[in-house]
């Protein structure tokens, strides 16, 4: 399999799995202009590694765009129609390098401290497992998944549509664990966690520190995990321990987490201050602006990507309402103009996880957009527009989504 | 690892997890005189291969006991508690060796013969993939599961518990394949599912095929697999399109299958006619006996297994009803004299997948029993005893299903 250039995976061509639209873009005079029209540092031109880093190097290689050592994203057509992303295709975004391998050698030694209670105290993983246990399917997705259809050049990682997943997780329950402390301490409006990577020296560790505070009405669903799909953490996707925040954006699950307190004010660590905050284009990131917590109802068309053969066709997406439980999704074969509904696939895993869902269709040959849109059970559609936001945040919008299919 | 024995595994150890009843027998007078008492042939008692075979090279090692090329469990206390098997632990059992893997090289090319229907055809994979789609969650386990708990040395594989999983199949369901070909043929009282394997030359082919016929209620959940857990179905566990009857025993859940057909008997292959067949011990299988089809009601504890420590710990295990979904687990502390109800974890995937189940105890220092015992919704609960039988199947006594922990 070819390497993908992070070129490839810029604004105009957002599906790396489009040869079509590769090829307009590669080894042509295009293709620097383009890039120059993108306003991409040299950097992050670079060709894409060959390999996957040691830490991930259990993950299937062809399953993966590797935008770097530390953001992997699912390959839209790898992302098929499963009610859970096998672990080993799951995306991978790290803030900072991930510990060594060891921290999960034995994970039951791994401590967590537990501040902002009636009782503070400091547990192990083992004292966690007698706490209490439950097992609760999620969707993981990066703030800035499908970052690369903003035409703005969002800065970031150009995500696809791959850097989300739903996953299953086992630990306890966050509330279990704080009321055998006491409870949460008075004025406690937000839990704080922080992660326990290593910090690179001769940095402001406020300014690299991965800590991010969620208000405390995430307790109720929140949890400390030690295990993802039915095997223990591994230390590539956060473990000995991970909070859990379902329906949370991905940075709120916090890896290697050392430290959780109930906390009256939020971190002013910079990735909660002015990190993954939605503002207008051109404006710098500050503490009044929305943070990204709840995800909103969102889908998106796994397979067919591309072509397809003329007559029966079954479209096949994945869907998921963030907080709140999904309650349809439609689909569209002619860009938005007609719908029909879908009909989800395989079990139900509950209101945080995600849901794939098929419809079968008569496709003549011709060009198609195929979209889907997706809608919760409070009434919120997915709008269809994007809001452009600095730096490519939170996108729903259906249109974007879409698939252009060429059936012969 | 220390690799574990075929005698390590006979009747009166069916847990090679358990040091102390390993060290009474291995490396010691009472080894042979065991040995002897089993009657088990010599080549029985070799060595356990170190490593996987080819084939199964993917799985991961030490979640297994590997009995020889064509039969692996999963490990008691690598069952875990998961509401999916993790495909690398999943057991497996061939009855002829695996087709060359190139068979899933192009899976959609693979050809299937639908017989017995008012329109009979060859449909390839691909057309399978274009005429309906489902996504069910059931366990596969194999009709000798347990076998090494039978005291008179029942042959085949000494099973402990762990061949048994549940598995995410997704796939055509069969019903939408038949009613496309007009519906079965008048008559029709079995499906007939026969396999891909390459027979080996010299043998009566019937003495070897595998062949099953299932009754046709089964038609109501069958379908035609082509997935596994999220991912295209591998040739070790019968890619590229498997026969899955949620609910029955593996042996009817037809690898490589190549045709199906809609039969007034059963089929006269022998693995149909006289194998896989209750009967009394020394008796010779024929087709007036009970064929392993639908599954019965049963659980089994899958931590803690040996050693514990006093306080608070959480016992953990698996259950599932067979065609009937699951009502209630209870979990005993003493052996059965005292029950109390445990709790369910993680999603309900539907009727014919596994529940794992977890209740907190307090336990004192001591040896504990600890056992648990299934009902489904139809209200059958596991019996105590086992009901001897000439080739150890079927077996879901809660007695020798449950484990001696001492705990310090």
């Amino acid at each position: 399999m070819k390497p993908e250039t992070a070129l490839q995976r810029g604004p105009n061509n957002p599906d790396p799995e489009n040869p079509a639209r590769r090829s307009l873009l590669v080894g042509s005079a295009g293709a620097m202009a383009a890039v120059s029209l993108l306003g991409f540092t040299p950097l992050a031109r670079t060709e894409e590694p060959k390999s996957l880093p040691d830490y991930a190097a259990w993950k299937e290689r062809n399953a993966l765009i590797v935008h770097s050592a530390n953001t992997m994203e699912t390959r839209r057509g790898a992302i098929g129609n499963g009610v859970i992303t096998p672990s080993d295709r799951l995306f991978i975004r790290n803030n900072l390098p991930a510990p060594p391998a060891s921290v999960t050698e034995d994970p039951d030694i791994w401590e967590v401290r537990i501040e902002g209670v009636k009782n503070p105290r400091t547990l192990t993983v083992g004292d966690l497992k007698k706490m209490g246990v439950t097992t609760v399917a999620s969707v993981l997705q990066c703030s800035g998944n499908d970052r690369a259809f903003f035409p703005h050049g969002a800065s970031g990682t150009q995500w696809s549509v791959g850097a989300a997943g739903c996953i299953m997780w086992t630990g306890v329950p966050l509330k279990d664990v704080v009321e055998a402390l006491g409870g949460p301490a008075e004025g406690a409006r937000y839990i704080t966690s922080t992660g326990g990577e290593t910090l690179p020296d001769g940095l402001d560790p406020k300014t690299i520190i991965v800590e991010r505070s969620v208000p405390t009405r995430a307790m109720q669903s929140a949890l400390l995990a030690w295990e993802m799909n039915d095997k223990p953490l591994t230390h590539t996707h956060g473990g000995p321990l991970r909070m859990v925040v379902p329906g949370y954006y991905g940075v709120n699950n916090v890896k290697y987490v050392k430290n959780i307190a109930f906390t009256e004010n939020q971190t002013d660590a910079k990735i909660q201050a002015s990190g993954y905050r939605i503002r207008a284009v051109g404006v710098k990131g500050a503490p009044d602006q929305p943070s990204m917590w709840e995800m909103n109802v969102k889908s998106w068309v796994t397979a067919p990507l591309e072509t397809a053969r003329s007559g029966r066709n079954m479209i096949y997406g994945v869907a998921f309402g963030g907080t709140v439980a999904l309650e349809k999704v439609d689909v569209s074969l002619d860009g938005g103009k007609t719908w029909k509904q879908a009909r989800f696939l395989g079990p139900d895993l509950g209101p945080h996880a995600w849901r794939p869902f098929v419809m079968a269709a008569e496709l003549p040959a011709g060009e198609h957009r195929i979209v889907s849109r997706a809608t919760d059970t409070h009434g919120n559609s997915q709008p269809e527009g994007r809001i452009d936001n600095e730096r490519g945040y939170g996108h729903n919008g259906w249109g974007d989504h879409g698939v252009t299919v060429t059936v012969s």
